[in-house]
């Protein structure tokens, strides 16, 4: 079998450290080739890992704990390597540990995260991808991801919803081997507007975009349902996954149930791509005291669902 | 000591049967005085409540699992009985078992629900009161309530969190003896805004708005901070409560980890007034297989904070 892809992600962040201490603990079939800087990871941290693929980025001049145009560019060229490994047909499946923006911002790279990055890499528009999260028995798929909730409330119409759903079902399949996916959407408003009492949404946008789109023998959705009660049904099985209007209306949830072990799952790419679901964590790193549970979950994931 | 004063609400829904089977399993100190109609109740309940007060309310005519004019009309005048009678000195406390906002409108009462009707009882204002959602180690005090979304983003000034942090603290220490509360502050946006990338409520409006009020010795303030994070490490004790933006920023985590035991306290009446945080269910109503422990938890807090 193929080995596994994996970004160590911006080397003064956490990524290199949970990214090797998952790799020790869990060993993918097939083995894994690790992008990144090998100076990102004390020597005495690598003798677990012996037998694994080194591909190692050239930029040097970062520090630990401490975003730069240095750091950047090696997350940068470590992703990018990474991902040209998995499209060539080189590995199976990609994992990335995290990067920063900003620090990408500084050596030049305007991306708002792995997400648009790796849909550029992959020829794919932004909005042929999408951000779905994992954990603790939960599946959130966001329809909006990184914007404020007043533009969120104003990107939520039913082409967004059409095109949020189509990429939602077709990654569940393709991604995590749903088979007919079990879907329901978030309302947006309290009690799902209360019929009409607290917000008008439901009536004008959500329930005739469900009644139009439920009608699908590929999957099953239901909806709108208040936000509050919807994710405890999911997590008692009664759905798949849940759509999520907006960012914390998901990551709330998933937080509360998975803080050290959710998982972030790229759908719409042409290839599998899993993350933790936590950031560089500046203050944490070098200290070897960050949890690596969540990228150990998403190399699971990855191992799981791609032969 | 005095007694409790117990509504049990709408009774063509759960209300009566969950306060009874709540009264069943937990008697207060000083027991408790009933205020609804005896007739909500099957006979075959009602020997564990011997030795309860009974002050019944003379509507008839409605039917279990419909809201109607009659059942409105038992609910309201049922309340209003039992919070005159806190407010005399009778009892001690105020638990209200769920009423419905359609049947206290069929039957000429228009209020959003218990927390503005029990103001005006009292002689407040709505926005001297506030919601407190007590369950599963948590504490969320709501900024905005029951308004669409747009609204809550719209309602987000100074002003407005001037009031809820009035009230939440008053309101932590007279109802829920917490000595100095340490408050968190919710954020609007994703990642609190990502430094203005994901919009601009928390620089413009939340980091200033905390910094003039944190400098108290009253209580603690924190934020405005991540939604997604704030509230774990509230559960994990950090803070007494969180000030939540919009109903289903506290809810969803709320009703994640106390789905059948979430208590609402209204801060801000001149007594102490709990509830169960669900509502009239009229599908379940009658059939006895309602939970009632949401309504054994509002009770446990009344008796346990009133003496």
């Amino acid at each position: 079998m193929k080995p596994l892809a994996v970004s160590l992600g911006d080397p003064a962040g956490i990524g290199p450290e949970v990214a090797i201490r998952a790799l020790a603990d869990f060993r993918p079939r097939g083995g894994a080739i690790l992008f990144g800087d090998p100076g990102s990871v004390p020597k005495a941290w690598r003798p677990p890992l012996k037998g694994f693929v080194w591909r190692p980025t050239a930029v040097r001049g970062w520090k630990t704990g401490r975003p730069s145009a240095a750091s950047g560019e090696t997350a940068f060229q470590s992703v990018t390597a990474a991902a040209r490994a998995v499209l060539s047909g080189e590995a199976r499946a990609l994992v990335t540990a995290p990067l920063s923006k900003e620090a990408m911002h500084l050596a030049g790279h305007d991306w708002p995260g792995h997400t648009e990055l790796l849909a550029h890499l992959a020829g794919k528009r932004p909005d042929e991808v999408g951000m779905l999260l994992v954990g603790g028995g939960l599946r959130v798929f966001l329809v909006t991801r990184h914007c404020s909730l007043k533009k969120a409330l104003a990107l939520i119409r039913p082409a967004l919803l059409d095109q949020a759903l189509d990429v939602c079902v077709a990654g569940l399949k393709r991604s995590l081997k749903v088979g007919r996916p079990r879907l329901a959407l978030a309302a947006l408003n309290p009690h799902a507007g209360e019929g009409g009492a607290f917000g008008r949404e439901e009536i004008e946008i959500l329930r005739p975009w469900v009644r139009r789109r439920a009608k699908s023998r590929a999957f099953t959705l239901a909806g709108p349902l208040p936000a509050d009660t919807v994710i405890v049904q999911a997590l008692r099985g009664a759905y798949d996954a849940v759509l999520c209007l907006y960012h914390d209306q998901g990551l709330i949830p998933l937080k509360l149930l998975a803080f050290d072990s959710g998982v972030n799952v790229t759908l719409g790419l042409p290839f599998f791509r899993s993350s933790p679901d936590h950031g560089t964590a500046w203050d944490l790193a070098g200290k070897g005291s960050a949890s690596h549970a969540s990228m150990l979950e998403a190399l699971r994931l990855a191992d799981r669902h791609v032969s």
